[in-house]
């Protein structure tokens, strides 16, 4: 095997130790060195015995990744990113759902039934920082969201607050005044919806506008039928807003149809803006406005962290706390009108 | 853990065989008997040491699933009720992402890289039947899909014909005449487009109609941005279409995009039909009408189809064929007009 190393390090005009540490994601690699050493790699058809190296080390090659659901659109984006830079570092990816469901949390959080992964990647729903803190769990955990982590892990999310902000200013500036927010979960211990609830209020008061409990919707589910009866229950009050900003694009998807099945004009009497970026929103009629996380680096950072802390698992660094960019996209549910 | 069992077995008034065979999914069990024994698993909170079972049976308790994309929404609710079916029946789910890879599926197919799983569940877009019968894995393998399987293993498919038929005689029985066709793919080994454009071809002919080529439209993913440039071109020729058979809700998304952006009315100028049965279709506006395949079957047949064979390794049951129920789900994409 070193030989083959030797090979691809020739090629790429680096050290033996710069390939091992593209190969297994470990190390400081500079971007472009990383590229050239992964083409001499490609070209090469370097496989590296990772089953068998991982063995040596106690390890199973396999890494855990629980969210909530696999059907939801953003999730599933977000699995495949994470399947395929987990491929890329010869990882496998063990996946379980959720369902936000508390004990399914605490069940893999703390790891029973066997040390089967060498690290998990989880989003919880259900789970509060007491329990996250509480984990007994002995492999990497690295959490997606925006729970309140108290440095028991790496964490990585958006800024929710700041980018409901701009989503909501962004409605504002089309000269809408009566934004409702589709989305609140007070029945979550996740703070996302609370994140993006604070968000938005914050942006409201700036423009002088106080915030209406009549214009904020509470969910069950982040799912397009609770966007749908949320729009439903708006649609039929007494004063009807001008804007909805949904906490996620499947809320949004749902407000969307109902708004434009009875026949309300988008966005001419009713602007619409998401959250994820799903690609669902981009071939909506009219094309939704939305929020856009990185995905993709959500899932890179995801397992780089994981990465560091499986192979370095004597190091000291503290948990990190990582955000991660998003954009506004706009589009023709929320452009601007006459 | 047999005094346990028989606890259960005493709630639910069967034989600790039944309980047994509930809990490993084998053999044959009422559902109603399947139900009550479930019943009274959950209430007495039992969990079959399946890891300590699974090691003395040089099993690892894990099953691959082998998709072509994750993000996809259909492939995507489809692992999602996978994952859950192997849940219950305490089987946990490692993934991979082929992309319609040849190489990728030949890979997991022949299970180079030591025997990870149990059994093998993939769904196959560029392997052609000559690989899929040369296979050497020693893993049962279930198929997803309409390639041919000649007997090599289990498989489980919609009929594709007929359902094509069936969307393409709805359109007809609405008056259309100039029906178009998007999700042609010649490129690929699989059978699922050539199937559709088979059974769509039959239904016209059988109207007296003759399927022209214009009106067949080649894509090269079934992703929505293919079918927004294959509905431009048809827009943009000689004669419009007055309706859309699309082989994925995606192409069909993607369709209905590009026709309302365009100021096209659907239904009444254009009617459109997809294929799939996702989420995004009920609450698209226009709503799409579409072929649902029972995805909860596929998963639960696919699922017993391992178990039989993992459990029963001696078995000399050939392999099955099974086909799952569809239906045409009529919204007002293609409604009836007028």
């Amino acid at each position: 095997m070193s030989s083959r190393l030797k090979d691809v390090a020739a090629l790429a005009g680096v050290s033996t130790r710069t390939v091992s540490n593209v190969v297994s994601g470990t190390g400081a690699v500079a971007e472009e060195t990383r590229a050239r050493v992964q083409s001499a790699l490609d070209e090469l058809g370097y496989r590296p015995n990772v089953a068998a190296r991982n063995l040596r080390a106690g390890r199973t090659g396999l890494i855990g990744l629980a969210i909530p659901e696999l059907h939801s659109p953003y999730f599933g984006e977000l699995a495949g990113m994470i399947v395929e830079a987990a491929q890329q570092r010869s990882w496998t990816v063990v996946i379980d759902q959720t369902f936000g469901d508390r004990e399914a949390e605490r069940r893999l959080l703390e790891g029973t039934g066997g040390r089967l992964v060498d690290g998990l990647i989880i989003s919880p729903w259900a789970l509060g920082p007491e329990e996250l803190t509480g984990r007994s769990r002995d492999v990497p955990v690295v959490l997606l969201g925006e729970q309140q982590a108290h440095g028991v892990a790496d964490r990585v999310a958006v800024d929710n607050v700041l980018a409901a902000d701009e989503a909501t200013t962004h409605l504002l500036s089309t000269g809408r005044r009566r934004i409702a927010a589709i989305g609140v979960q007070p029945h979550l211990r996740n703070g996302t919806a609370r994140q993006r609830l604070s968000g938005y209020r914050q942006a409201l008061r700036r423009a002088g506008l106080r915030p209406e409990p009549a214009l904020e919707r509470a969910v069950t589910t982040l799912h397009r039928k609770h966007g749908a009866e949320a729009m439903s229950a708006l649609l039929e009050g007494d004063e009807r807003p001008d804007a909805v900003f949904a906490f996620s694009d499947e809320l949004a998807l749902g407000a969307l149809h109902v708004a434009v099945e009875r026949g309300v004009r988008v966005p001419e009497d009713l602007a619409v803006v998401g959250f994820d970026g799903i690609e669902d929103g981009r071939y909506a009629n009219p094309a939704l406005s939305t929020v856009v996380p990185d995905k993709r680096q959500i899932a890179e950072r995801a397992l780089q962290c994981l990465a560091d802390r499986i192979y370095s698992p004597a190091s000291t660094v503290p948990p990190l706390d990582i955000v991660i960019p998003h954009r506004l996209d706009i589009r023709a549910s929320s452009g601007r009108t006459g």
